[in-house]
């Protein structure tokens, strides 16, 4: 006799597996940081396999078959609450996917990913792309051959797409960069028409003691625990997460370039408020996960730029840091600090990029995406169109591939799809914070007065609560009565920059 | 038809195996690393619950049946050479220790061990040894259960003493504390008629950064690798080692106290040395292995005791340390210095006992433990007995139970059997020593001159590199000639207590 298990013990049964999965490979990103903040330079070998057996183990028990079994009958269950029900669900289709990948293919993706990733880096060195090349041309057939695998109704490209933000396809993507091409464009030759901001102030010795400390009571002011986290420095800042009460932030210091470690650290801090804002006891579990790649950028662009790019941002800081570099800034008014750092200016590195030139380098990206999974597009015509569309969008001239065509650590990776969802992360913030000040009484004079707690809890309420529950177009709907919808992101640009140069726009 | 797998390819399959649950084991150190240096407080819980699951992981993969059977396989195998044989024999006798245990037995004793070390704590706040008694006399019931599980022909404490130390046994050990006893105890008392040297200087103000430096400085000095390893500050000094190419210290500064910090960088750096000079190539093997805990130990005390606690040692660095304190240490001579850092003192607590009385507290806590695990001692007496032990053999009064039987953690984890370990390494490592100054052409005034070289190669080459490939006995044997003789340690301590107050011994 077969006695049948209750559903709240298959989904303790299903908690527990999803946990023990969660501490493996929440154990591989405490190796990942380790190893890009304190690790021996001859230890790094070792961490590669340490990390490869943990990630092994990790894959093997997602895609066991018990667990299968158990999210099979987890879904005919009626028993169960609405998170319950929503965790199995997002469950079973991370399952059905992890699934669908042959062994064979995953292995072959991971070597030539490796080989793609050298050869990146020896291309770089040689500033010829055609090192790179048909390593790339590899990885592109690869990824073809994944789109396959996964799945897709429109165009190949939307599995890939679909990867890194569920529900973004080729006709959302293709309208919202149609707007950037159209709205944005024109905002950019007027602000063109301006006399430049002087920034060489910016680049003054800023000694690293008093930048660090400077970060530090940032992000103290901008909520971010740090009973739960921690700052240190890395080659790349980043941000990573090992439940909600361990959420760490990187960041890179520039004694040169006082805006390095500024940006970085509030972006991040960004990031890690999401995370530190996840519901703790939904640990390993769906709902416990952020929403999506473009929602978690959502967040860290929204402290980056609508907060910590305003001109009442830094009416709070901007004495904190006259007073710790006087030398450097106690001659230069606010209004010249606040233009300085919010210069429109097109140029070659995306990372570099001001807030608005910066969606034509995605859309620059997202176009060659498509064309080359589309079949359109073949790797050895990239430099030239890489080139030519720089030269169209941002009427900029590509001087050597280095700072062109290579100048993305992603496509050595394999991740197509991943650049567009920096776009959007800085569309759904200005939506967001569009919403914030509707609906947060005093908003912009709390923000003028250094309180932050009113939007933390905000976003806490709205968008870091809810883990992956709603999908990112439900959670904009929910949170801000519409889809996405570019006008916000173009009306916070209008606002700001025609204030800023008297445009009337 | 079965077509007969080769030895190369079965030792393959082996070290392959043996190398993922190294990993994972490794993995566990380093969570367990980050825990003691950079884990912020509310990361605690969750931590806890990735080391468990890892170790359950590591646990599953080292008792595993396929484990098992391949190793059957291998040891029946003629033409493995004889490294690849010892490494079979070695993981076949650790694979069938692992599986005697029944899985409700570490469950119970994990259960068990826990709650002793948070009754532990609470005792110790308390200043009161009955609330951890009657679990303490839980520990001793199960780790008498578990010397029958493990079997034993002699002692039962044999059976624990074997896990941390193989070969050593109570007769082994009731010969060396006899001779403690007999040889030491009359040097002791002979040393407390002397005047007692002047040690308040090293409690004067050392500030943390040039101590901090000090500490790099000797570490460096010694032959430890920074590229393949690191030092950072926790509550606990540690060694803990991921593979040969990263091993890492800590050190723990208290600026009232110049001796903490240096012996704990010393005591560590030669931990740390043995670890680094692990053959690499036997990585996840036995031979790629410390031999054991009480070799461990030599040879942190050989550079802590016999090379940092020496005359010639401070010949070279003392000018450097002089320099860093000047107004602590200008006036102090070197000879008042050593003598100070050398003073012998019967005291309370182990962990701050000079190099000689040391072995007293060994040596109460060997005769504890011998009698809990073979029935002639009750946990309900302890504390009567101990603080009778400390009257009759330091001569010192016990005043409370924090500075009497509750002073170390070991027995709350349920680790008896381990003390002896600390004894027998600075037996070892007198021993040791002594070889090395008879076989190393000029070691002393290489010392003197601050040359660690010649020291580092002759314990690379006699001891680091061979692993567990012999046992301590073979070891021991095979370096210097004999086994384990306290009389080496026993000549140490005559030749430099005897010069130091001119004993005429």
């Amino acid at each position: 006799m077969t006695v049948q298990k209750t559903s709240a013990d298959l989904y303790q049964d299903y908690t527990a597996r999803m946990q023990q999965i969660a501490d493996v490979r929440n154990s591989v990103s405490i190796l990942g940081w380790d190893q890009e903040t304190y690790l021996p330079e001859k230890g790094a070998e070792f961490r590669g396999r340490q990390i490869t057996t943990l990630s092994t183990i990790s894959h093997e028990l997602s895609t066991s078959p018990a667990l299968g079994d158990l999210l099979q009958e987890l879904k005919s269950r009626q028993d169960l609450d609405d998170v319950q029900r929503r965790n199995v669900e997002l469950s079973a289709e991370d399952f059905e996917k992890q699934r669908k990948y042959p062994s064979s293919f995953v292995a072959e993706l991971s070597t030539a990913s490796n080989a793609a990733y050298h050869a990146w880096i020896k291309s770089r060195k040689e500033k010829d792309f055609s090192v790179f090349e048909p390593l790339l041309a590899k990885m592109v057939e690869l990824k073809k051959k994944e789109a396959d695998i996964l799945g897709y109704t429109g165009h190949p490209y939307d599995a890939l797409l679909n990867e890194y933000e569920k529900g973004a396809d080729v006709s959302m993507l293709d309208a919202i960069f149609r707007d950037v091409r159209q709205s944005l464009h024109p905002l950019l030759q007027q602000i063109a028409l301006q006399t430049p901001p002087d920034k060489k102030f910016l680049n003054r010795l800023y000694p690293k003691d008093q930048q660090w400390q400077f970060g530090i009571d940032i992000l103290k002011a901008m909520g971010y625990d740090f009973g739960a986290g921690r700052q240190d420095v890395s080659e790349h800042p980043f941000t990573t997460s090992f439940n909600p009460l361990d959420v760490r932030v990187t960041t890179r210091i520039d004694e040169q370039d006082l805006g390095n470690m500024t940006w970085s650290c509030i972006h991040e801090g960004g990031h890690a408020l999401y995370e530190q804002g996840l519901p703790v006891e939904q640990y390993g579990l769906p709902c416990g996960e952020a929403a999506s790649l473009g929602i978690h950028e959502s967040q860290s662009r929204l402290w980056e730029n609508n907060v910590g790019r305003s001109l009442i941002f830094w009416q709070k800081h901007y004495g904190h840091l006259q007073g710790l570099f006087r030398a450097n800034l106690q001659a230069v008014p606010i209004m010249d600090f606040y233009k300085a750092i919010n210069q429109v200016q097109p140029s070659l590195i995306r990372t570099e990029a001001d807030e608005l030139t910066y969606h034509f380098h995605i859309m620059i990206r997202y176009e060659i995406e498509k064309g080359l999974i589309g079949g359109d597009l073949q790797t050895k015509d990239l430099r030239d169109i890489w080139n030519q569309y720089y030269l169209d969008f941002l009427n900029v001239k590509v001087t050597d591939d280095m700072h062109g065509v290579l100048q993305d650590i992603h496509w050595s990776h394999g991740a197509f799809g991943y650049f567009p969802t920096y776009s959007l992360g800085s569309f759904y913030a200005a939506q967001f914070f569009s919403a914030a000040r509707k609906q947060i009484t005093g908003l912009d004079s709390a923000i003028a007065d250094g309180r932050y707690n009113g939007l933390l809890l905000w976003l806490r309420d709205n968008i870091h609560r809810h883990g992956r529950y709603y999908t990112s177009n439900e959670l904009c709907e929910k949170v801000t009565g519409e889809k996405l919808n570019f006008k916000h992101f173009m009306a916070y640009a209008q606002e700001k920059y025609g204030k800023m140069y008297n445009l009337g726009v």
